[in-house]
């Protein structure tokens, strides 16, 4: 098995547990509206030795996704009956990556497709996660106070419409840099395209943990969400925007997190150098990665 | 064959003329990036008498739509070719509704997945173009300037990533509309969901044809490319926006135009009635009606 043919267990009626279907013949009717629309929902989230991370924080987003985009999707038991078919599958993989799929189904058939993947992890991750990453900024078109006016742009829903997300990070390949974070049009820090940004401010001794606020339109991260009441526990203050590209700028430390990836720390920023003291950014990377090691089952 | 099992024909280099697919079987794989991340683009159109509409224009904006998205296409013959197949596989259809669809392929293998499906049209669209619509007008949270600034936005574009489209209508049914025109955030009219706004002023006897400019990053309409040859031969002034939600209550009349729907007239825009002489109106759409019945192969 590579990372590009997976386990795959779709949710099923008759197979309580899930049905395990090839990965390696095709599974998908040509007119699923995921193929043919974006139109869908998804999460991915990591399992290391064979424990599902955050599971109920992914179902609990899957769910208010899905209801966002009006999907009926399977109650969270079954999707943890085919998660755990599909972890089983793995006995010896030390991480996997989980993915949780919901489409609208079938043209014409009324009812979602829903499946889950497990695969092992590629490289890329990994060696972000240990190099860190380059990131430009760039701006996603929305004001931020659109998300309250216009529910129908589906603003904090992960839905399978990506193409703009995977678009944002081709182009910030194409001009040397790794990653993206998007700003609002009146230039608000909004979030990665597939990430939550972090950002960190010491004064005085005091440990301050910032991320944007979620009325933005952003999707709340399972990541951030993790590693802030893991903070909170380990006495730092927490903050929530608006933040600006200046706060960016000034800040000791900023990271992308999210499920798989983790903790990615940025080292430069449109070109800029983030935080005036590598060492101590260093230090703040580590206590964080060490924290959300220790985090299960949040 | 309902139109929810369409005739399917895959481009595949072992068969030139395409690969004929069963369509009550799954033939796409789960790990196609057009199911998990709508990353793909696409195209519709009609077909009379076993003869698609427009062809050229829908082939030249789908090799554009994939320019946009980096995508490497089959030549414009391969898609002749299946295209033919598929129309052959229907010998007595009156009207067929193409689509053309293109992914970025299976996670990894670095080649799209290409496929052209042939169905018999759903009895909606003939409802809208008979009678007319009611739309709303909602806000789709772009500036209209927005095109020119941010690439990775893929503006212009038609791709799978559809999930707002569909969620806008959605809404628009939810609310006793039919259908949707959207507006920039700066108040400029875009086009429909699946459309483009038209709508016509008549002073002095002088029949005028009006569409919103393109550079606010709309898709280019390849309906309201060949009406506007043909009103221009017709002796009709074209003009081209900006457009604000007045001019659309002040015309004569407004329609939503598209391959499979046609021209669908717009009676009211939320909840006000369009057009202050409904003979005339009605007059208009025969008119622009004929135009697109005799239109053929443009």
């Amino acid at each position: 098995m590579t990372a590009a043919s997976p386990v795959l267990v779709f949710l099923d009626p008759a197979h309580p547990e899930g049905r395990i279907a090839d990965a390696g013949q095709p599974q998908l009717m040509a007119t699923d509206l995921g193929a043919t629309r974006g139109d869908g929902v998804f999460e991915s989230l990591l399992a290391v030795d064979g424990r599902p991370r955050k599971l109920q924080a992914h179902l609990d987003r899957l769910a208010r996704s899905a209801a966002t985009m009006e999907l009926d999707i399977p109650p969270a038991a079954d999707w943890r009956a085919a998660i755990a078919t599909a972890v089983a599958a793995h006995p010896a993989a030390e991480e996997l990556v989980i993915k949780l799929l919901v489409t609208r189904g079938v043209e014409g058939a009324g009812r979602p497709t829903c499946w889950v993947s497990a695969a092992l992890p590629g490289p890329a991750g990994r060696v972000q996660r240990e190099n860190g990453i380059d990131v430009l900024l760039l701006d996603r078109g929305y004001d931020s106070t659109i998300a309250e006016r216009a529910p129908w742009l589906l603003m904090g829903a992960k839905t399978l419409s990506y193409a703009v997300n995977m678009a944002a990070l081709r182009y910030a390949h194409e001009h040397g840099a790794d990653d993206v974070i998007f700003l609002s049009s009146d230039g608000k820090v909004l979030e990665g395209p597939t990430s939550t940004v972090l950002l960190a401010h010491i004064e005085d001794g005091v440990k301050r943990l910032i991320t944007p606020q979620l009325d933005t339109g952003i999707l709340p991260g399972t990541t951030q969400g993790a590693l802030f009441a893991a903070a909170r526990n380990a006495g730092w203050e927490l903050g929530y925007g608006p933040l600006e590209p200046e706060d960016l700028l000034d800040a000791d430390a900023v990271w992308l997190v999210s499920s798989i990836r983790l903790l990615a720390r940025v080292n430069h920023i449109d070109g800029k150098p983030i935080g005036k003291d590598p060492a101590l950014a260093q230090e703040l990377t580590r206590e964080l990665a060490a924290m959300l090691a220790e985090e299960d089952g949040i």
